[in-house]
């Protein structure tokens, strides 16, 4: 099967720089962070408002695709076990989901919480919680 | 920002073939299907087991990614609304995401339910619901 080239529609902005010492899920103390949308895809947005509920999805751009079985939370006392069966960013498609809170929308600044995402992690869309 | 490569990990098997008439979320009817995952990935399933409820990613091969506002299910009764706040196949990255159970796990065949993607989607990812 031949590959898809996913296309980054902005970038996440956030305190968080260092992936080893960010939390590994959002409600695990991550803080809010902002969403810098590309203004190409301003329209995508017409719907969005703060209190709405979403799923960030990101490419989590420093995990590794060739790992298929990790410790789960890195933890070495953890069992290896497949990737599909954890939430590791190490997989073959490293895309991240993140469920957050809209607080504010300020063109294509969409600032949520909690992320864990770290700064500069490209974003690849936003889809409502059902 | 550049793009990324998504490489699909397998390919849905299911009796859904017309993505006109399929069921827009898997509660909506949807019958169980099989993900046919590619033996190379085989060891990333250690640890997926029948009666887990996973997240499957495809992608929706079949979408127009130039689409950024959308009529909401189809509907022209809806007003149009982006995409970002909507489930619309339609959208720059359509990645689809649906939360399933997994009802049987055969060397590379993984039996769910219920999974409203249509025969042929390509598979990128698995993971456990949190």
């Amino acid at each position: 099967m031949s590959g898809y080239e996913v296309r980054p529609i902005g970038v996440v902005r956030s305190a968080l720089t260092d992936p080893a010492t960010a939390p590994k899920q959002g409600p695990e103390g991550a803080p809010e962070a902002e969403l810098l949308l590309d203004p190409a895809v301003l329209p995508a947005l017409d719907g969005t408002a703060p209190g709405d509920r979403v799923i960030v999805l990101t490419w989590l751009d420093r995990a590794r695709r060739d790992l298929l079985a990790v410790h789960p939370r890195d933890d070495p006392a953890n069992p290896v076990r497949g990737v599909f069966s954890t939430r590791s960013a190490d997989r073959p498609n490293p895309i991240g989901l993140h469920e957050v809170e809209v607080v504010a929308v300020d063109g294509p600044r969409v600032r949520v919480r909690p992320l864990e995402a770290v700064d500069g992690t490209p974003v690849l869309d936003l889809k409502p919680v059902l």
